[in-house]
C-alpha cells in the first residue's frame, strides 16, 4: 500500500487568521481552502506548495483533540497525510499489519474526502492521516 | 519567496532500522538514501513519496538536538523542510520579515545541499528547513 504522495502536513496554531497573515509574509502563499470541520472540531486551511499542502488548523473549541493538544503542546506539527487510491483498501492493508486505526471506517474530511486517521502508535509516535483525494 | 516544493517531512525515531522496516511493512516505500550527518549529530534515511519525502532521523548521541527531543517529547514529527531556488535570497527574505533563523548562513546537509533552519519561534513552534536542492 503505497501512498503517491504527500496530501498536506497540518500544523495546530491558535489562530488562524494570524498564522495564514504571517505565513503569506514569510513564505508568498496563499490559502486555496478554508472550511470549518466540525466532525474534527477544526477550522482548517489548506496552503499550496508544489504538488503538497500546508494545512494550518485551529480548534474550535478547547476540549477537541487539536485543543487538548495545544493546552499540552503549543502550537507545532500535527499530523501527515497520505493520498493513497483507495481508503478502503488501505485500512484493510494497515489492519493487517497490525496497525492501530483510529477510525477503522473512513469518514468525511476537508474538501469531502474520505479519510482515516492511523494511530500515533502504529509508526513513531506520529499521527497519520490516509486520504481518498476526489476532488 | 514561495518554496516550490515541501522537500520532505522529518520524524524523529529511536531506531533507525526498526522504523525502516515498520516504514516499509506498512506503507511499502524503500529508502532512497541513507546517511550519517555529524553536523546535525543525526543518522538520516529518506523515503520517497510522490514528488516529496519522509525523513526518518535517528540521533547519533543523547546530547544532540535530536536526541534531546526525543528525550523530552518522544518520536514523533520533527520539522518540514521547503525546497526553495535560492538559499540566500531565502535567508536574506525572512530576515527582512523579522524571522528568527537558526541558520544565518547556509550550511550542508544531506546529499550535500544546502540548507538553513528557521527558529521554531518563527512560525507556530514549527522548525522549518530551507532546502536548496542541487542533487
Amino acid at each position: 500500500m503505497l501512498p503517491y504522495n504527500i496530501d498536506h502536513v497540518a500544523i495546530a496554531v491558535n489562530d488562524l487568521d494570524a498564522a495564514l497573515a504571517k505565513f503569506r509574509d514569510q513564505y508568498h502563499a496563499e490559502p486555496i481552502s478554508r472550511e470549518i470541520i466540525d466532525d474534527q472540531g477544526v477550522e482548517e486551511a489548506m496552503v499550496a506548495i508544489g504538488g503538497s499542502n500546508i494545512q494550518l488548523i485551529q480548534p474550535l473549541t478547547a476540549d477537541s483533540s487539536v485543543g487538548k493538544f495545544l493546552a499540552s503542546r503549543g502550537e507545532g506539527l500535527h499530523h501527515v497525510a497520505f493520498a493513497v487510491p483507495d481508503i478502503e483498501a488501505a485500512i484493510t492493508f494497515l489492519q493487517g499489519t497490525g496497525a492501530r486505526l483510529v477510525d477503522e471506517e473512513p469518514r468525511v474530511g476537508g474538501g469531502g474526502n474520505r479519510i482515516a486517521f492511523v494511530h500515533p502508535e502504529a509508526f513513531a509516535g506520529t499521527l497519520i492521516e490516509l486520504v481518498e483525494v476526489t476532488g
